[in-house]
């Protein structure tokens, strides 16, 4: 069997993940890193051979699918449409408000370069917006509820450890059970994200710093927590670093719709994670095959998770899976 | 904009349910229902023009889908491979070890007449199906557990019914929370049937039958309730009609996976429906816009669910979707 060749670009969480990964799927193995570093001063977990992304040219004919694991806010809205034009891609772009505008910038690229592009793989975007989708479509009748959490907000985390006299932070979303019972209940309420989740911090201040300042600036930071109820709790940096290095998330997509005679459905959906970059490096290896496979179909340009048929997503034969899980 | 033309052959549960719920899609319209009674004696609920099964040939140029909405043991296995070659169809064929016998036949009367025909959808098979493809495709190094009910099994009440002395009965499913929490745990235990699910049965009696003996008789039934704990209640037919008479079914698919050093993962979908046969219907119309749009693009041939990008299911464009659900 000839194996689908898969190239990581950047190494960080993600791409850490995906070299973890891989070796689950018999059918696919990786060829090399790419990294903006020097090659040499990167350490790695596997003997993969790694090389600057300036000499990604040269691997051309040598990788089927090169997944991106660059950030979403400055990396991926410049490399991905770059590397479209060279190699079959897929990112996890989640900067929702630009969707459209990125979408439309790697399309043109990828057809340029006769190649296909996945873009905003992962969980949400993702697995999560497939649900919004299913369910949606299914009960017209219905209003569909995200709920993240719990788990660490990369976002909020650094919003908190940039104020004066904080050393370090993690911040968890948490969503709000009262919340999640209304909507299951068929309720159908009207909720904002402060009502549907609640934020707590765990914050090391500096020797000395002013407690009552620091939590005050936390709760009252416009965007990111005035809306909330927040928590501040302070602790020690061994006990940060005990206690609250992993990094799990996770959150429920809640559909509530009605057919007939008021006759209610929920349709739910729920991830737990212990590792969000592991999880979603899992999410972009098995779109990475369904990717390969649709451009042997002789599909080019952008698409979504939403134009991937399952089927394309499993190692296993068509046969098999109708035998087995249909 | 031109309406997907739609028909149903079999007016029970599930035809009912197409007829109430295809008006929530504005791109849709039912032209006919068929069926093999006396056209004349069937009482439907809108003014649909009815048509009998053996005239369905003259309606050839006038539908797009023909939603087939008879039973899995009997009806089914005859009228779609004959209805396939003159329409496109979709279907809830339910029999799961018999599916890839029903595909093959299926699958060469559709391409005969140059037709598309979707089997086996509904939510088990079919949405149960799509989640537990997903969940083993991004995680292969885990367990999927399909949980059934709380719900109504129609297979287990036509048996307690067939009982000597027995004027009624509904069987409700009821999976072991117990087991549940194993299995969201991360525990991956080995479980029966009968160790992930109860039975509870509601019984009318005849005047003066035996109870025990028909207890006992339940209880003690091979495959059906012999391996699981059943309880059984004796209750009047007024409590029966009063209490029991509505359709909800649901379950649960958990997947247990793992990643990198022991990193956990659970991937959970549930369904909670107050009305079985009116979900199923809402599953059939949302795939058949997705058949539509298939054979549009050319497709033959017999499908699942596995093969429907989940695009296609929504009326909405594809910007639209991306920009809003993406």
């Amino acid at each position: 069997m000839e194996k689908i060749r898969i190239g990581i670009c950047g190494y960080g969480n993600l791409g850490r993940g995906i070299e973890s990964e891989i070796s689950k799927s018999s059918d696919m193995e990786l060829v090399a890193i790419f990294t903006r570093r020097d090659p040499s001063s990167l350490k790695i977990a596997s003997n993969t051979p790694i090389d600057h992304i300036d000499n990604v040219q040269n691997w051309k004919d040598k990788i089927d699918v090169m997944i991106m694991c660059g950030g979403s806010s400055t990396d991926l809205p410049v490399q991905v449409p770059a590397m479209a034009k060279l190699f079959n891609t897929v990112d996890s772009f989640d900067t929702h408000a630009k969707i459209p505008e990125y979408f439309e910038n790697v399309d043109k690229s990828a057809k340029e370069g006769n190649n296909i592009s996945l873009i905003s793989c992962g969980w949400d975007p993702g697995m999560f917006s497939i649900m919004r989708l299913y369910s949606s479509s299914i009960l017209p009748s219905g209003k569909t509820y995200t709920f993240w959490g719990k788990g660490i907000s990369q976002g909020h985390s650094d919003a908190i450890r940039r104020i004066e006299g904080v050393k370090d932070a993690r911040q968890y979303t948490i969503p709000v059970e009262e919340a999640m019972a209304r909507v299951r209940n068929g309720e159908n309420p009207e909720l904002t994200t402060g009502e549907k989740h609640i934020r707590e911090c765990f914050v090391v201040a500096e020797e000395g710093a002013d407690l009552a300042r620091i939590e005050n600036e936390i709760k009252t930071m416009p965007n990111y927590f005035d809306e909330y109820n927040t928590t501040v709790h302070f602790i020690s940096q061994e006990e940060l670093n005990r206690d609250y290095s992993k990094m799990p998330h996770g959150g429920f997509v809640i559909h509530s719709g009605s057919t007939g005679e008021n006759n209610k459905h929920i349709m739910e959906f729920r991830l737990q994670l212990d590792s969000n970059p592991e999880f979603t490096s899992s999410v972009l290896i098995a779109f990475s095959r369904a990717i390969y496979r649709m451009k042997k179909q002789g599909q080019t340009g952008a698409k979504t998770v939403f134009d991937v048929p399952p089927i394309l997503l499993s190692p296993k034969s068509q046969e098999e899976l109708r035998k087995e899980m249909l």
